[in-house]
């Protein structure tokens, strides 16, 4: 099995492993207790601390320990919101951050600032939403799913001057490096640098007003009530530092690979867009769709084969809408795959994974009778201009059918309908509104719009080629 | 050295340990992916909650699990508030809760029920501060400062009666056996029986209203948000199964310990108070207060004669204020100590503590220059009753001491003034309040009342014998 999912958690490093086991021994007691065991303990728990301000770029009493990069995420936003209410209730992010942002920021008053078609953020949009009442602003490091990284160091000195504070969510990026610039607070999670599930890091910048909202104790300066996972919180602070020293060489290493998937998987597979952009992105990981491809079958396929990726697909879990990222940057979104390889993936399991994949899209689009070759749609165009009209001269009925049914449905048609005459996809797949268009956009079709319907929607495409 | 504070953090179990090192290469992937290794970490998950629900009484699907004890209270707390909003913000506890308990309640209007001079609460008092605008109750199972176990089902049988659901905190007593009666929320902590620390549970019976409150993500049923510490959860869930395995012969074995301490002890040492109930408590756990002693210094010196303990005394830790438990329960707070013993605790090991206890107190004692003993109180008794005034016929200034010195310097003085004259002492530390009436209560004089003074509290006791 080849694991390529570091993006959702990183299988263990092997100095979590051995740093966890030996807290076990050293570091159960209560940190808060006087006897020997508890000033054993809280020795353990000071060491990490500073190691992992360290490697944050912070001092140790502005780092505290949470149970995960999701709490961080909560706590921070809460307290940054709460430490601010005078200002206001708004509160800015961009449209691609962490659901674990996005839910936090329900319950205020948000602006989401778009992206462009690779995923990246406009620092000069992303401060020109700031208003008087904002409150706070996030900006992630880098996207998880896509992998690009954002402008931060210029948004926090946008933020500055505007004198509003920036949060970056770091989770992606911390194993490869501090986040540059003037960022006021800041998230992470250990599991996705190779440290234990359990711990995440809020670090909140001295001068950063903040008050920790909802029920508080006297762990952790307050903001994270709770005994301390204290074997875990060592392991984490061991494995970041260890990850840190290994960050240049294998960034450059994984990165290589990265560019081997970019470069050659729309070689191997025909419609194929790969997502993201192609050089300011995290070095381990790419994502690509794939046209006529359902995404849950792709993954069980790639699964077979003995890859583990994820996909930012619908109908890939319990949800039917697919990733608010991909629909932010307005790209394809069926068959989505993305590969996140884990440090010391070696070069022989990328080159397995390119050998297999085009057989597993083949396989897969054969199943769904998807069109055979980008070819055959463009081949067919008899009949003349219908003129200008908007009206559909051709109705496909997609409805109840799921991603990427009602997109094979069009291109099957396509050439069926004189070049300039329209054809109307009726769908009530949530994908459709999403995938239509990215297909118009490959197959340099033209793209209407979309019109409500009696049952779902009408997306209304003309015929170019 | 001997860890006698199983009730701050009990060792890791060996099957907890085991378990824990298994999960680190079975189960660190994502449970809700849908490749191998997510499968595998579903499984591991889904076991590990059946496990955890059959110790605790309770369906699988009624049990989530949260990062910490603390947390799984401040999430039952609020969300059993919110579902009964319509109901009312008011919220009925024990006096002597945890303080996770307690915080949680501030938020809303709380009525804190009493206890006896055990720690006990009476269960148709605790029902009678039910209220049509109650929206539920909370009772823990056991004390964790003395060991006093709770009238549990009762008060859920009354609280059913009044439609008001009760939360019960069962963190100490889980190890020892399921809460029996018809409670309708449960919360516990792993590391409280042997288990790793980051793993709580929360237990909701199915038609308890809920509303988790904050944000929440689609992880554990939406009421614990963030990823599943997996490994911890797999290690809380086994040892949980193994210490049940053990709990009957383990916890006979310890009471009969337990008993030795609480009858030894007041032999041992003279002016000694055991608190807590002698025969409705925990097996493992036992707490006494000596007079003329401070807390601080008594764990440190048991702590050089190897034996880690901690103490509700005020002046042990941050606080300056004594454990709201024995303020509650209205014993002496000076010189407290919480033997709780871990499983597998040997018997020499409680003898060796029984037999350094008495030199260590003595130690403490004489560096405070406390009274040598109760004798020379009433010994000297000069003069006669002053008639039954108020007015003090001597007054000591203890403005500025800190417990036990006002306790202390009131003994030395008692002898110098005729039976049924008033000795007012003067004191600015919170602990007198509750140390002066105790002292009055063990040494059989009358404590008459308090009355504000210029400065600090006049304490009044009238000579007795």
């Amino acid at each position: 099995m080849s694991y390529f999912d570091a993006a959702s958690a990183a299988p263990l490093h092997p100095v979590a492993r051995q740093a966890l086991v030996a807290a076990l021994d050293e570091g159960w007691a209560d940190p808060a207790r006087l006897y020997r065991e508890g000033r054993r303990a809280r020795l353990l728990l000071d060491a990490s601390r500073e190691a992992a301000a360290e490697a944050v770029g912070c001092r140790p009493d502005e780092l505290v320990f949470t149970p995960s990069g999701t709490r961080a995420v909560h706590t921070g936003v809460s307290g940054a919101m709460a430490g601010r209410r005078r200002t206001g209730r708004h509160l800015v992010v961009s449209a691609v951050e962490h659901s674990s942002v996005l839910h936090a920021a329900e319950t205020y008053e948000a602006t989401e600032v778009g992206v462009d078609r690779t995923g990246r953020v406009d620092a000069a949009a992303f401060a020109a939403a700031l208003r008087p009442d904002t409150a706070l602003a996030c900006l992630q490091s880098a996207n998880h799913e896509v992998g690009t990284v954002q402008p931060v160091a210029e948004a926090a000195e946008l933020c500055r001057a505007a004198g509003v504070p920036l949060l970056v969510d770091a989770a992606q990026s911390l194993a490869w490096g501090p986040v540059e610039g003037g960022w006021s607070l800041l998230t992470a999670s250990a599991h996705k640098w190779g440290g234990p599930p359990g711990v995440g890091l809020l670090a909140v910048r001295k001068g950063v007003r903040f008050a920790a909202q909802g029920p508080t104790d006297e762990r952790e300066s307050g903001r994270s009530p709770g005994f301390e996972n204290l074997p875990a919180i060592v392991a984490a602070a061991a494995s970041l530092r260890a990850v840190r020293e290994e960050a240049a060489a294998e960034g450059a290493r994984l990165s290589e690979l990265v560019d081997r998937i970019r470069s050659r998987v729309p070689v191997l597979v025909p419609d194929v867009e790969v997502v993201g952009h192609p050089t300011l992105r995290l070095p381990h990981l790419v994502t690509f769709s794939c046209l006529y491809v359902d995404g849950e079958a792709l993954l069980g396929g790639l699964d077979r084969a003995g890859f583990s990726v994820s996909s930012g697909s619908s109908c890939t879990s319990s949800t039917l809408t697919p990733s608010h990222v991909l629909r932010a940057m307005g790209v394809l979104s069926e068959g989505n795959v993305r590969v996140s390889l884990p440090p010391g993936t070696p070069a022989e399991d990328v080159e397995r994974f390119l050998g297999v994949l085009p057989e597993v899209v083949r396989s897969v689009r054969d199943q769904l009778d998807a069109p055979a070759s980008p070819a055959a749609v463009s081949a067919a165009a008899p009949g003349g201009v219908s003129g200008a009209s908007d009206e559909p001269a051709l109705t496909v009925d997609s409805l109840g059918k799921r991603c990427p049914i009602p997109v094979i449905e069009l291109a099957k048609v396509i050439g069926d309908v004189p070049v300039g005459a329209v054809i109307s996809v009726l769908s009530d797949d949530e994908a459709a509104r999403l995938d239509i268009p990215a297909w118009c956009q490959m197959r340099d079709q033209e793209y209407v719009g979309e019109r409500a319907a009696e049952r779902g929607t009408a997306y209304l495409v003309r015929r170019r080629t």
